[in-house]
């Protein structure tokens, strides 16, 4: 394929792409597949001769498709969203055309990580510098590190990568971590002879979206140099509205803070943002530097020494496009229109006697279940999924079974929470009438 | 921006990209800006109100183009390789389309870490069955991984990440770990108390594309139960083409092998490919199940145990698109294009008795030098990158500062070889004229 067909064939996919979009809604949201559909579609080795592109455009709908999970489509209710939006996909088309290899001057990502080594990086160094004969093994078995009870799984995983101690701090009946819940673990554990290094606050964690009281915990961590990272994947978008700044209090006894604008703030993914207090402390927990990447510029802006792998994609294009398309107003009523959708599923739920709310319904997320047993709610949950109008996925909260329903979709509108609400209504019904009285 | 205005400037854009790669040797490849140059470019806060595309579309060549290095012009020869093609962006702008998060059918990247942690936990669960009282975090302290000293940098990064020792294998005259060094540094090891777990096998390395010999070191490995990891990122394209098969001899004792097709397959950024023997060995060392990620083909498919970050881009469309579009024999000659391209610069080094070659010349990478000192070797390719016309990197070998001339761009063809080296030839003769006789 030459500059000429790809000029050609690249209009034809930005009409494939805008088709897709413009008419996602019709497709299932979530595929029928079986793992492993795909290994009879598709031949068991790569083409000995190139195929013409029309028949791999065929085989778009024919093999793809099926197996997609259409995370766009106004009725995906499930995770959190991932963003999409026209700014960005035309970002990402020059993002990919450039190709460079932004080691130099690129982004951050793999923020929990990141900031739970570079706080084990610094708390070593601390302990060396009073005690030269204590190893590094040594401090490092020692070491424990916390986050809430309701923290993202990759948080777990990062104590795992890192080989420290992870513990969960029990949650108040918000699900939030309250400064005497932290306080008092700090203190057992010191009593054991640990050493607290590292506490990750979550600012609208993923089950229902509670917000840690980081106005409570940061003069503790600041206090006895825990270093504070704060986890608002999904929320850290919503904070560009003034309404929602007051949930972010708190935030300058931080260390570091991370947030997607590939969730919530029309950058496609991926895209995450971390923001670190003391550049320093992230440089020197990773600094390797093999010759044939020395330059000039070392220290102002070698951005490689900031994350686990050396080269990262030119993202920034796509934050760029999408800011000044949309502009801070574009943004502020995007995020206002999806809290506005979510207030407004809340209130259908409210209006049924049968169903209550699990959560506080703060930003776009919406806890809910039937009154009444787990597996009442986990049937209802897998007959949604399988009638494939719509898609949920789960949560636990305090030992209940609850469905969780995220407005995620750039295009949802009143008319799709209505309908979404009529299936899952008309379903319990059905569910419920089938229960013997 | 709807999907109707899309379709229009989408159209632009691939104009605008064939137009970018069309004429992109009439660009300076390196570019002269400052760390900073963007600062005083851009407003300092997001845009309170959306602004035209027609505006932002002005500001790529005001304000993008004059920091950017242009990785795929053929007047680079630095690093490595990174892929463009033609259909691998028609493939990307679908994935953005599609936008799906890609945590649970995806790929794996992040490869040598992950096969280290893998092998960490696989040796500490190994040890545990013996010796259940032995704690994890002692284990970890007497843990010692090994890599060439010509090895990349992220190797060691891995180590240092995963808080083991990691130990690097003098190589011989041809920058190759062999297995007496291997073995000798394993007895010494031993003999300390040290449990060596994990080598990292280089094909290809970066300083000068040697080959470990792994027909001597897998069988040492696989003796004592040590994981033997693959690092072929560049060097593992190559691997289409019979002629360098027997490079890879030995890859029967390998535990896991990763290459990024994302450097010399046509790939665009980002694309690494891991092969894991037992599949187990990663997966029980990541896994971490929150309810909101349960689903019903856990063990068969969810890739998310793979790998460090839970979410993926959907990276294979754009493998499939190429294979497809180019076919085997396209792709092997690719290949054997870029390979024959070394070879005649090499020739040209050659003929030229001021020069040498430093490495045997494999692939599509030569390693060369002025007979003479470092210093005069260190000003040599400082004025070839400050003249702008080329772009090089430097590296280490047995002591020596030597140029690499890594042919790296799709459209390089042999009078852009002969161009180069007219160039160099003349800043060569410009400086050597300069010194005292």
């Amino acid at each position: 394929m030459d500059a000429a067909e790809f000029r050609r064939r690249g209009k034809e996919m930005v009409d494939y792409v805008a088709d897709y979009l413009e008419n996602i809604e019709k497709r299932q949201v979530y595929p029928d597949v079986e793992p492993g559909y795909l290994r009879s579609l598709i031949p068991e080795e790569a083409p000995e001769e190139a195929e013409s592109y029309e028949d791999v455009v065929k085989d778009i709908e024919r093999v793809i498709m099926p197996g997609v999970t259409h995370w766009h489509s106004p009725y995906f209710y499930a995770y959190f969203p991932t963003a999409n939006s026209f700014p960005s996909l035309l970002a990402d088309m020059l993002c990919g055309a450039i190709g460079c290899i932004g080691f130099s001057w690129g982004t951050a990502s793999e923020a929990t990580l990141i900031a739970l080594l570079a706080a084990r990086s610094k708390i070593i160094k601390l302990i060396q510098a009073d005690h030269p004969d204590r190893s590094e093994t040594d401090i490092i078995s020692k070491l424990v590190a916390y986050s809430s009870d309701q923290a993202h799984s990759s948080v777990e995983r990062a104590g795992l990568i890192a080989g420290v101690k992870m513990k969960k701090i029990p949650t108040d009946n918000k699900f939030s971590v309250r400064g005497d819940a932290l306080q008092k673990v700090l203190e057992e554990d010191r009593a054991a002879g640990l050493i607290p290094f590292f506490f990750c606050a979550t600012l609208g964690t993923t089950p229902s979206c509670a917000f840690d009281c980081i106005t409570e915990l940061g003069p503790i961590c600041n206090a006895v140099e825990i270093w504070m990272h704060i986890d608002a994947a999904y929320a850290g978008s919503a904070f560009i509205c003034p309404e929602f700044r007051p949930l972010l209090n708190g935030i300058e006894f931080a260390d570091s803070f991370n947030f997607n604008p590939h969730k919530w703030l029309l950058v496609n993914f991926d895209c995450s943002a971390m923001w670190v207090k003391k550049r320093s402390d992230i440089i020197g927990a990773f600094k390797i530097e093999p010759l044939y990447l020395k330059h000039d510029h070392q220290e102002s802006g070698n951005h490689s020494h900031w994350q686990i792998p050396l080269g990262r994609r030119f993202r920034s294009l796509k934050m760029w496009f999408v800011f000044r398309m949309y502009g801070l107003k574009g943004l502020q009523a995007y995020i206002r229109k999806h809290v506005g959708l979510a207030k407004e599923f809340e209130s259908l739920v409210r209006a049924d006697q049968r169903f209550e709310i699990s959560a506080d319904v703060v930003l776009g997320l919406v806890c809910f279940r039937l009154k009444g047993s787990n597996e009442l709610n986990e049937t209802l949950l897998k007959r949604i999924n399988n009638a494939r109008n719509i898609h949920l996925v789960p949560c636990q909260l305090a030992g209940k079974f609850v469905l969780r329903f995220a407005v995620c979709a750039r295009t949802t509108e009143s008319r799709h929470i209505q309908e979404a609400w009529c299936h899952i209504s008309h379903l319990a019904s059905e569910l419920l009438q089938e229960l013997p009285h």
